[in-house]
């Protein structure tokens, strides 16, 4: 991948901390001749969140950080508040990210859906299952439909671009959003699609992680509520933005049109429907990737025990597809919630 | 509008000619500082195709250049044909059109559905109509769906952008696309349905033009075929051109993935019938905004007697509204076709 993803990666921090300071860490120096980014040291005890999913820590205010992290940054770059003139000329600079793009869409939406070198699997558990993914027609429609939004669709928000738990820092009461070299401006379903996504494979594993002295099972509900809760924060924020400031120059429901309170309801209710299936059908596509394509988790990884490790995959591979073909059916993520099995393995 | 424009105009004409030599003109030479085109002259008895549908001539080949055009044009720049490194550029190159493209979006998604002090009406006639574009709820989210389409999301394909009855010069036997100047990487709905647009306005503005010599009922029927002939044969050229190339380096249905005739069917199928849906949207957005915007066509504004062009205009203004919000429930252009209303003003 080429060096200048740096360069990316230092102006969506910057950016977004802008947006968002809470949660994002200062760059103090960035060098492009160098591809060098000077800056905040994220002191312990912070940890990667994925690690602290697998050791089951709790964090308290991780769906509270996370939805507004998420609600500022992609409201803020999209055009529900900007104009377009403020809008292209910053559309175009990330245009040049697209080398990151391109790796992106062929992990995710081409890889795990044919036969690649690249791919591997908990095999031989899982050699009929990932042979069942790439013979899914209607997997595959879906699939073609997201990676179209993704990629021949520019535009929609400044995303993160990768934001899963292995780019997230926590500590108890401190998040902090890292590594956003895949940054550009696609759809916003992408980011809160990777993290939940993310946040429902760390659930999945749990079973491989639960051993006689924890069963895991508060934990596993912790995880859920997690779940739950950061769609529903992201959501109040998201909206409470928009209405704050509905009457300012974002191109995309101009005031003088979207007039009455009537018809601002009908477009944000609109709006949010969809975003919240792009959301699930992403996050659905990030959770197979992990699964049946190059590039593994540790939350599966981590479980020694192939077979055991095997069945987790498999449970949350079967979720994943389900979510990816019958994402619109759902209407809240405490659906999604309920939909999600639990049996041991 | 900058002087910039007869750049991107020279480059999709370019394009255009290589995919679809018969129906573009040559372009000879291209001067950048000066603006300047130097281009095939469109000899007579070639004249703009709105002034042979005002005086009511038939063209006998009219919906199969069209639409071998617009298949092409549209096919083999766009991702079902070209691998990304190759469409990668192209697109930014076009993005440079961001000033037209501002115009269109302004003038077709916008203006129409609020109060501008550009927009005008047959008034006093059509008063209470144009309010009632500007008070629908329901046209306003469609047009908001539609407007995000062209304009958030880019790349489909390079449209030529202004497809409309006067960007085509005709005799009976020769059909040239020209003025090209607002073409980028778009929608291919908005091509097409500016097309079919337009000609749905020529069939409303026929009773204007009628008289005692000519009551123009078989040239509303001959409009009508062509209508239905343009999107049948769009559709034919469209879908073979892909069949052709389903092998190929297109990016959007990698051959590996979309490896069975079954899926093959079902996403030809998902995709036509999306764009048609994209069609009618896009074609009863034009419709509108010829009659409650700034820029209105000769269609109707060389109907003299302002009491008879108003009854032409609220008669497409009527089935404009109902195709936008409507668009779905259609399957086929038989069935559009069916719906346009046929009541002598």
């Amino acid at each position: 991948m080429t060096r200048e993803r740096a360069y990316f990666e230092a102006l969506a921090l910057k950016e977004h901390r802008q947006l968002c300071p809470d949660h994002v860490p200062e760059v103090y120096h960035f060098d492009r001749p160098m591809s060098l980014i000077g800056m905040r040291f994220l002191e312990p005890p912070h940890i990667i969140l994925r690690k602290g999913l697998i050791a089951g820590i709790e964090y308290p205010f991780l769906a509270e950080h996370i939805s507004e992290y998420m609600a500022k940054t992609l409201f803020c770059t999209s055009l529900l508040y900007r104009s377009t003139m403020e809008h292209k000329g910053a559309v175009a600079e990330f245009c040049g990210n697209v080398e990151l793009c391109n790796h992106t869409a062929r992990v995710v939406f081409s890889d795990p859906y044919r036969v690649s070198q690249y791919n591997h699997w908990t095999s031989p558990y899982l050699d009929r299952d990932v042979e069942a993914v790439r013979e899914d027609n209607y997997l595959k429609i879906e699939i073609a439909e997201l990676k179209s939004k993704y990629y021949f669709f520019l535009s929609q928000a400044l995303i993160h671009g990768d934001l899963h738990t292995g780019s997230v820092m926590v500590t108890l009461d401190s998040t902090q959003v890292i590594d956003p070299e895949f940054a550009f401006y696609g759809p916003m379903g992408f980011d809160i699609g990777a993290f939940l996504g993310n946040l429902i494979l760390a659930y999945f594993a749990q079973d491989g992680h639960a051993n006689q002295r924890n069963d895991r099972k508060s934990y596993k509900e912790w995880i859920l509520r997690t779940l739950e809760e950061t769609w529903t924060l992201f959501h109040k924020i998201f909206t409470a933005l928009w209405d704050q400031h509905k009457g300012g120059s974002g191109e995309a429901y101009i005031p003088e049109i979207y007039n009455n309170p009537e018809i601002q309801q009908l477009v944000q209710q609109k709006f949010m429907k969809d975003l919240f299936h792009d959301t699930l059908g992403y996050g659905a596509a990030k959770m197979i990737r992990r699964i049946a394509g190059v590039a593994h988790v540790e939350d599966f990884e981590s479980i020694k025990d192939a077979r055991k490790r095997a069945a987790c995959e498999q449970q949350a591979l079967g979720f994943a597809k389900m979510l990816l073909k019958e994402r619109r059916k759902f209407q809240a993520m405490a659906e999604v919630v309920s939909a999600i099995p639990n049996l041991h393995v």
